[in-house]
């Protein structure tokens, strides 16, 4: 099981039609928006449960909580059980250690249309509670499976899944060969911001591609890279009319 | 004065010539690169203060320190002593609280020839130790005034700088005036996560922008968002050749 709070973030669960077990509350603790919220769990007759204000503080993860803290199951995180075949854009992150840009690239994957994310090697728990959050509830309309590299080349190859990895010694993104790509499933491979992503995936890559920028800094946050490449290949897709 | 730490902070502070006063470390704690930094800041004349283990944590802000603080003046953050004529694009963060995303920002402007950054509203301190570290050294860089949106007014005037905000209603970002901007100074504004910009800086601006995304998600994380436009607003600099 996992919490997420909040009545933003548990706004997003009921939009994105992934709902809690359980919804703890606190009545004094309760805006007006917060309220309605409860109203809506209450008519999806997701289960809600009254605590008092100081039970609430002892169960909520953040500063200043606003009353409402969802109680969900983890879905699962088996790669079979996720993948469909009319998915066609997928990311793979490796070793990404840091909760902050694993939500946020579940984030932007979403927003641009990436349908499963991958996670290997020494990443950070999908559902752990920095990880929700930086999502904004992004994590509620994704599917997010937890892999071995070899599982990976297995599925990738069974499935003809072409491997774009984020590399600073890359190509330009914006020269990326837009009809090679168009009848293609693409992975989107993220590596780590300290070390990148492994050799190994980096030889078994089909295209490597990095993004202009001064050399005034090493490179950019994991996460703005993954979401600039992403946004470049669903602006790709959208044109070829293949969104 | 403030603190940070790690060898790859403290190089970039060497790399980007933003020395600090003295340079505490732990010499049972030092990897061999980390040696080698402490010997360039020596050979930089700066002061540099051993430590037992046990006192280097207790300085240390991080789980596993790596032996190494550097202990910095801030900066100045008054506009009119950091702005040069030469600056020809600058970012404004508006309320940003959320100190890995101004960090990832700073970081981002440093990339795409962004030479300062104004901060106004509520807005977490620029030289905070989780700004500087979500930056990645990018602090050293650049330069950041902390300014009121009448300072900001009174500041674009004056430099007949364009204002471009990041607005979820605004006009897509790919279909950015070209022309028009080649031989302006602009400002992109960027808002909070939770409220965007304030109506006051939406109606001051010359043109919003948006970045296109599905509609799964409301909106993509701030800092994602600045630096997508950042990128394009770089590329077109480059392509005009005014770079």
């Amino acid at each position: 099981m996992f919490l997420a709070e909040g009545v933003r973030l548990l706004e997003e669960s009921v939009r994105l039609h992934f709902l809690p077990r359980t919804v703890f509350y606190a009545p004094s603790m309760l805006s007006k928006r917060a309220e309605k919220l409860i109203k809506r769990f209450e008519n999806r007759a997701v289960e809600t449960v009254k605590l008092s204000a100081k039970d609430l503080r002892s169960v909520s993860d953040t500063e200043s909580p606003q009353g409402i803290v969802g109680l969900f199951a983890i879905p699962s995180t088996n790669l079979s059980k996720l993948y469909q075949p009319k998915h066609r854009r997928l990311v793979l992150c490796e070793n990404m250690s840091d909760p902050g840009n694993l939500g946020t690239l579940a984030r932007s994957s979403l927003a641009f249309g990436f349908d499963l994310i991958l996670l290997c090697g020494d990443s950070v728990g999908p559902y752990s509670p920095k990880v929700v959050r930086a999502s904004a509830g992004a994590v509620f309309g994704l599917r997010i499976a937890v892999v071995t590299l070899k599982e990976v080349y297995a599925f990738l190859a069974r499935e003809r899944v072409m491997i774009i990895a984020a590399d600073l010694r890359g190509e330009l993104v914006t020269k990326l060969p837009r009809k090679a790509l168009q009848k293609r499933k693409i992975l989107l491979a993220v590596g780590s911001e300290a070390t990148g992503l492994s050799k190994s995936l980096l030889e078994r890559s089909d295209i490597r591609v990095r993004i202009e920028h001064l050399r005034t800094v090493e490179s950019l946050n994991a996460a703005v890279a993954g979401s600039i490449i992403m946004k470049e290949l669903f602006e790709m897709a959208c044109k070829e009319g293949y969104r």
